[in-house]
């Protein structure tokens, strides 16, 4: 766990949160991205070495869609940047969290994911990324 | 907002999640603080250039008990370094933003710090923190 790669947060509507986050961190989102995979709509602000990420589902089955029936509007996942992925899985594995994919998934932002399950974390929801093609 | 100075996370039991954030970021807290004010018992872990808090209530009214009784443990607020916490807050609320306190108070860590109502920020918890004895 290098540093905190980025706090993901989940929003009803992208368009509308990307100004409320402008106007909250004084700057524009530097990039927006689609994630089909995961079906949500992205954007990036930079915050130091930290970024926030806005996420807007793109369908009623995204992992976003019941987040925001459950929870509402909120603070959704911590992600946690990465040297070595897979000898972090192993390791988290081994110390006994409950790791939801094994394998891990392309996410937004040239990333390889790999999310821990809340209930093996204090309800947080842990995103473990390493960059892609190091 | 120069960087992310912290995640806060609630939990029930402070001995238990310095046990479990220690075996998930592969270190231990470097330092715990009791602050009478919010009532809270907190302890750090370094993340790169970010902590995560833990905190713990440490009587019912606390903004915590409240919390874990209506959400459950998780992820509590996300907080920014700035640089002058009487200028931000006086930028942010010209800018819309609901003011939780307009006088900063005492936080964890030598910090004074001011909340922004969730309801105003896409239902994040957001804190400004600046050290203090610039």
């Amino acid at each position: 766990m290098r540093k905190i790669e980025h706090i993901g947060i989940a929003v009803a509507d992208l368009e509308k949160s990307n100004e409320l986050f402008a106007k909250l961190l004084g700057k524009e989102a530097y990039k927006s991205e689609r994630v089909e995979g995961e079906g949500v709509e992205t954007s990036f602000f930079q915050v130091g070495e930290t970024k926030v990420e806005l996420l807007q589902a793109t369908r009623p089955d995204s992992p976003i869609s019941k987040y925001l029936e459950k929870r509402n509007e909120g603070i959704h996942h911590i992600a946690f940047d990465v040297a070595d992925i897979h000898s972090e899985v192993q390791r988290l594995k081994d110390a006994g969290f409950e790791i939801l994919n094994e394998t891990p998934k392309e996410g937004a932002d040239n990333k390889l994911v790999v999310f821990l399950h809340p209930r093996s974390t204090n309800g947080v929801l842990v995103e473990l990324c390493q960059e892609k093609n190091l």
